[in-house]
């Protein structure tokens, strides 16, 4: 079994595996007694504290220790929503932030305040003018605002420094989710406040952290305790947070060279993946993006289908297509992105992955998606125009409800050779990735996205034939 | 080194660390994942989860994993009362529930809510027929109430069984916090939600326990994700989890013979105590009681001083005397049974305690608290009355200003034996726990508690010899 999902969770690294067991037999008793064990206990903490601040480049009275990178989102988000709650009740997000920084905008917005989306380029990447104008004149009504330090699906990075200069300037604190990039190094820029995940680092589950800089007004919400400076409360998960601390160290000591080796395996499958693989779109920033992170999207495909097609093939990877998730609906990266998002595959290379394992990968691939294609009655290759005369009203209808992705597609293009040039072709869809992926397709197969509008049932999504 | 501080962490049980290292090499990816790697991971929580719902007596769907003991009280408590806003703002708890229940207490207080305290008898146990009136006439306008299943100070058991009864007539949900007796066996009674700590039975720290039971209206505060049914974001620590039910069935199969073993040791402490070590009191109720732990006091001993000194002779015990809290109030417990608070040790054997050593600490014992008193200038055997005169106004004063427990009480003892029968002895003083520890010493010594009143600076505690 190969496993490329190191952006769900890496595996534990061996240091993580040696620091957790010893801190079983030394940092199990409570840190806040006074006897041996617990002085014991307090050590491995305060050590452990200090590594960590090393590796992110903060103070240790700035860290704190939370349960998971999820909990350290939520609690940073709502604590510094809370400190500048005189200052206004905006949040400002990019639009293509993870779903615990989502979450956490969710509630605040359920709770009376506001939340500013900024968008994306089809990179993934926002833009910091645009960012700067979401913080408002002189970032008036903004209480925060916060950007991931690279997206965790698509893996593109993000101008955090600029971003943060502008949030300086406009007296908002910035936020910054470095969960996919704290294995590679500290984030730079001027932020005022960080989170991590340990599990992601190749650390164990159960340890996130929260970084809060001197000087940032914070007010921890919800019921508290004296543990971590009132910002996380609950005994202390000391083995876990001793391991979190090793591996980070251990990580960023083999860093610089497993980067540039994994970043050309990742730039070997976005080279091959458009050639061996037809109608393949990759997607994010090709050159500003995480070094061992690729997102690819298949037309025709399912992308659940596919990654079953993969498992038996023998690869672990993951999908933000939306037939993997239980909502049904795309990935908001992609959707932001206005990417292809059907047959979407991402890889994510542990460190460690080696040379053959890419290129038997790239052997695979291509079979899968073939034989996912084939299943779905997709159009090998698509029918010549013949010319014939548009239906009335010069539309042809494809009625596709009650379809899933990829259906939609593969029917709009199994018609779509028989419309003439200049003919219509409306698709009608109730599922939501056929927004998405109609003008996708239309973009991949350079042919006119005229719009969208509401049907009787589900959306109808027309098509002009220009060539 | 000897460690009796079970109540607060419990060593790791063997089976615990075994699963937990088995669970790393087998649990680390995402359970949400189709992959080989995230099916063996959702394997084993499915397993975990139906383990540990067994041992707790519930369904599987009702059971939450949490980060730890505290942050099930904190969702459980938050959610239960958001779930049930509609029924009123008032939670009723006990006055000696677990910090983390007060603190949840304490942020529904904020929030506006209404908190409704039952207080305990000397033994630390609420009466059912108070709880009951607690509830209001059929429980209106009351959202929650909670109570622990026993005493984490001084080990009394509540009465849950009868509580969860007077709950259920009023429609009132019941929390029980069940962290100091779910090692011993299921909570009876008819109750609707549940918290538990795994730390406390010999798991891993990092695994909390919430079960709410179905039919109990809930309604999880704050951001959330798709995980543990909503309850508890961030990625699952699935190792921990493993191990957690893995330890608790172990600690289950050996309960009832070590229950009865560990009470045995625990009963010799009790009887022994008040022998060997002069102006000793044990508290907490000597038979409906959690097995392994007893506690006692010490007059004219600082807490944490002791602590030391039992430190240095190799035994590990804790204390809620207001001398080890940073906050120096004393035990929040104790205060509402009213009993002394100064020289108080907690001491909670683990699992697999030998005779040997509770003799040993019984021989320890009477030399530390003489070490200590002395070191304190306590009175070795109190002056006979040499019947004096009474100073001007018939009242002896002690100014203890600025002077920390036990050194109030000490005073106090200096200059009683001065003081005719009939007389009077205040004590100036602004020390906490001189506020509990002034009447316990008066009963104790089977003299006459006259009262408080406000001084210039501090507290006057006035005091009649009667004999």
């Amino acid at each position: 079994m190969t496993y490329f999902d190191a952006a769900s969770s890496a595996p534990l690294h061996p240091v993580a595996r040696q620091a957790l067991v010893a801190g079983l037999d030394e940092g199990w008793a409570d840190p806040g007694r006074l006897y041996r064990e617990g002085r014991r206990a307090r050590l491995l903490l305060d050590a452990a504290r200090e590594a960590a601040a090393e590796a992110v480049g903060c103070r240790p009275d700035e860290l704190t220790f939370t349960p998971s990178g999820t909990a350290a989102v939520h609690t940073g988000v709502a604590g510094a929503l809370a400190g500048r709650r005189r200052a206004g009740r905006r949040l400002v997000v990019s639009a293509v932030e993870h779903s615990s920084v989502l979450h956490a905008a969710a509630a605040h917005q359920a709770a009376g305040g506001a939340v500013v989306e900024v968008g994306v380029d089809r990179a993934g990447r926002v833009s910091p003018q645009a960012y700067a104008q979401a913080l408002g004149e002189d970032g008036e009504g903004t209480a925060l605002a916060c950007l991931q330090s690279a997206n965790h699906e698509v893996g593109t990075e993000q101008p955090v420094a600029e971003v943060a200069s502008a949030c300086r300037a406009a007296g908002v604190p910035l936020l910054v989710d470095a969960a996919q990039s704290l294995a590679w190094g500290p984030v730079a820029g001027d932020w005022s406040l960080l989170t991590g995940s340990a599990h992601k680092w190749g650390g164990p589950a159960g340890v996130g952290l929260l970084v809060v800089r001197k000087g940032t007004r914070f007010a921890a919400q919800g019921a508290a305790d004296e543990r971590e400076s009132g910002r996380s409360a609950g005994f202390e998960n000391i083995p876990a947070v001793v391991a979190a601390a090793a591996s980070l160290r251990a990580v960023r000591a083999e860093a610089a060279a497993e980067a540039a080796r994994l970043r050309g395996l990742v730039d070997l499958i976005r080279a091959r993946v458009p050639r061996l693989v037809a109608d393949a779109e990759v997607v994010g920033d090709p050159v500003r993006r995480l070094p061992h992170l690729v997102t690819f999207s298949c037309l025709y495909v399912d992308g659940e289908t596919l990654l079953h097609e993969l498992d038996r093939a023998g690869f672990s990877v993951s999908s933000g297509s939306s037939c993997t998730s239980s909502t049904l609906t795309p990935s908001h990266v992609l959707r932001a992105m206005g990417v292809l998002s059907e047959g979407n595959v991402r890889v994510s290379l542990p460190p460690g992955t080696e040379e053959a394992e890419v290129a038997r990968f790239l052997e695979v691939l291509p079979g899968a998606v073939a034989g996912v294609r084939e299943r779905f009655g997709a159009p090998v290759a698509e029918a010549a125009p013949r010319g014939e005369a548009p239906e009335e009203d010069g539309e042809r209808m494809v009625d596709a409800l009650g379809r899933r992705c990829p259906i939609p597609v593969i029917e709009l293009a199994k018609v779509f050779g028989e419309v003439p040039v200049g003919g219509l072709v409306t698709v009608l869809s109730d599922d939501e990735a056929a927004r998405l992926d109609i003008p996708a397709w239309c973009r991949m197969r350079d042919q006119e996205y005229v719009g969208e509008r509401p049907a009787e049932r589900g959306t109808a999504y027309t098509v002009r034939r220009t060539s």
